[in-house]
């Protein structure tokens, strides 16, 4: 199953001790911990075989070219694509700042108007929000009551100006899972684009494109067990062979002259300057994992840990929970009267215990929520319900503390 | 001195062999080796420490923050800058382009003009002549003649719109190593900014930024033992302060509501997303090891290859040499009568030697030098005298080759 012994074994961080006890690790919705196939891959990759990619006629470069594409290729068949329509990017961030500066510099937003909702990730708020005063198109916020996403509320904010929907497939704060094969059915209809923010969904749920129709998506590695400074972007392809590039430099050139430049070919054309060779290979060793495991009883897992755990914390009258029904794999929640960072800090030095605390990047979903700070606890395959009864026996001892 | 056993040891890469001969890895322009000593970092990192930074309470995300904001000090020290200077991209690639955008997006460049070159990489030519069209501001071109720079010739381009001048410290084709402290000092004495290129100046030369003036600079850590991924963009604080920045996301904030954003103070501004942390505690790694050989060594030892190669090649009357005077650590050439793309092949195969070939994407330069593309031989500390010898060796055997 899930944890048996060499997965363990498979993540040194986990052998570790704070101040006498084993750490339990709760902060895979920030980043996931790092198998050792992940770090070998990467030190083979870097000992063995690195070079700059393409053009190069020598016997490295050769390597180095193949193993940048055989990742390409592992990412595409994990979320059913193209090889052409995964263009690597550096995280999520990266994927949604590089789509929103394309698609602002294109005409396709000319006034018209983007849809995005208050539930969102900074980085699916702030670029839409700031670029939208560059490139003249509007941007409609969805504002749901306790943060919490309803389906028809979320329709009734789209106009016949909306262009484009980005909406997170799962909030990094509640833990809410969106509908999105229906926003992506509804918003086809009426001739609206939908970019997903899959930096929470993808690694917990993973994605076929082709069956969910999605028009953009954007996911990170370092939240899927891979190395940091790499991620995804995803476009079908009769949209990114139109869209213009973002970033300028190498490898996304066809020809460059004073007079003008032509574009490469997707995907190079959406990825200026020498790639992250080692990131991609890391990416490639982590889906391998995943795709060992298996998406769907990593799933299964995450939705039976997270049911275990709101259960134990709804037992406790003093702890405010900031889930839904729909919640999976992140839970946030606060202690009355207790401060999260305090919540946090004790967690760990007492009980080996990392969660996460503080606006978790989602400003103003917690203004609805009407906190200023949370704690989160968020789960990966390698997590148990045993580490959940000592996350509850934690709790416990904090009220009692600060009684 | 530099070529001790046990360097040769750090560099794995260095024991495999190509068809029975050792690998000579001269293609250090494109990317240098990774060291042991930066793959470990690496890895220890990700087995032990790995988590995500900044307001993190819990114990391996305050080692983890330790960690990147150690890199980032490590950095500033090796150009003698101030920590909030050092802004951690994914290369020089993006490093201009944040800048291209950021001081785009400014009003510094209203009605104004940039200089640059045709000496330029892609990565610092692109960016300006595709953003002057987005943010209305001018692009003037110093075309030199065999694209061999001179200061006289240049100082005329400038003109009493000139805002800002961005140039490579050294040319990634030519290998000319450009005079930038009388760049900037001519220009700041017209009130013109000055951004350096340093892809390829910086691993081989330092650079110190109080004494040369620099306002801005950019350069890779790939390109300097460090893993890909990782880059610098330095600005003087008094500019970054008041320059826009270029992504938005997370970590990059202050607060964040529908009606605006604060953005956070530097170096966050600049950073949004997760940052590679990884690759900066490799960078570390890299900068403590080039440190412990010393700059100064490496920058002898580079131009004795240097002299040595183009003196050997001197002797061949079939090879065209793209050098000048102020050449060092990089030597582009042509065998009469022979593709760039068969030598580098050949070279590879039968001689194990790695050399890069093509446009280099430098096709503006490459223009001017009447070829459509060459061969690089491109020298690091770990290259020797030997080495050279059997390229010499390689190129006659092809030239016979080719009779």
């Amino acid at each position: 199953m899930l944890y048996k012994k060499d997965l363990i074994e498979n993540f040194p961080i986990l052998k570790r001790e704070i101040n006498g006890k084993k750490i339990i690790y709760f902060d895979n919705a920030a980043t996931t911990l790092t198998p050792t196939n992940v770090t070998n891959a990467i030190k083979d990759f870097y000992d063995y075989h690195n070079a700059n990619v393409h053009r190069g006629a020598h016997l490295l470069s050769n390597e180095a070219t193949e193993m940048y594409e055989n990742a390409r290729k592992t990412v595409a068949k994990f979320i059913n694509a193209k090889t052409q329509e995964i263009i690597f990017t550096r995280g999520t961030t990266e994927s949604i700042n590089l789509f929103a500066y394309s698609i602002g510099k294109s005409n396709w937003l000319e006034n018209k108007e983007v849809l995005i909702t208050t539930i969102e990730h900074h980085s699916n708020f702030v670029p839409w929000q700031q670029l939208s005063k560059i490139f003249n198109f509007k941007v409609n916020y969805y504002n749901p009551e306790n943060s919490l996403f309803e389906l028809d509320k979320f329709f009734s904010n789209i106009t016949e100006n909306t262009k484009l929907i980005s909406i997170t497939g799962m909030s990094n704060v509640t833990g809410q899972v969106i509908p999105i094969k229906e926003i992506i059915k509804y918003a086809h209809e009426k001739d609206i684009l939908v970019h997903i923010d899959g930096a929470q969904l993808v690694p917990h749920f993973g994605i076929d494109v082709i069956e969910t129709d999605i028009d953009f998506l954007s996911f990170s590695g370092h939240k899927m067990l891979g190395p940091m400074g790499i991620g995804v972007f995803y476009g079908k392809k009769k949209f990114l062979k139109k869209l213009p590039p973002f970033q300028y430099g190498g490898e996304m050139i066809n020809w460059v002259s004073i007079e003008n430049t032509d574009f490469a070919e997707l995907p190079e054309k959406f990825q200026a300057g020498t790639p992250n060779v080692g990131g991609a290979v890391g990416l490639k060793a982590a889906i391998e994992l995943l795709n060992e495991i298996g998406m769907e009883n990593i799933k299964k897992h995450s939705k039976k840990l997270t049911k275990y755990a709101i259960d134990k914390m709804k037992e406790l009258d003093y702890i405010n929970l900031y889930t839904s029904k729909d919640t999976s794999s992140v839970i946030s929640f606060n202690i009355d009267n207790v401060h999260p960072h305090d919540v946090a800090q004790i967690l760990s030095d007492k009980f080996g215990i990392a969660v996460r605390s503080g606006h978790l990047c989602a400003q103003p979903l917690l203004k609805q929520l009407n906190t200023k700070s949370v704690c989160r606890a968020s789960f990966y395959f390698y997590n148990t319900e045993e580490e959940i009864d000592k996350l509850i026996e934690g709790i416990k001892y904090i009220k009692e503390w600060f009684k």
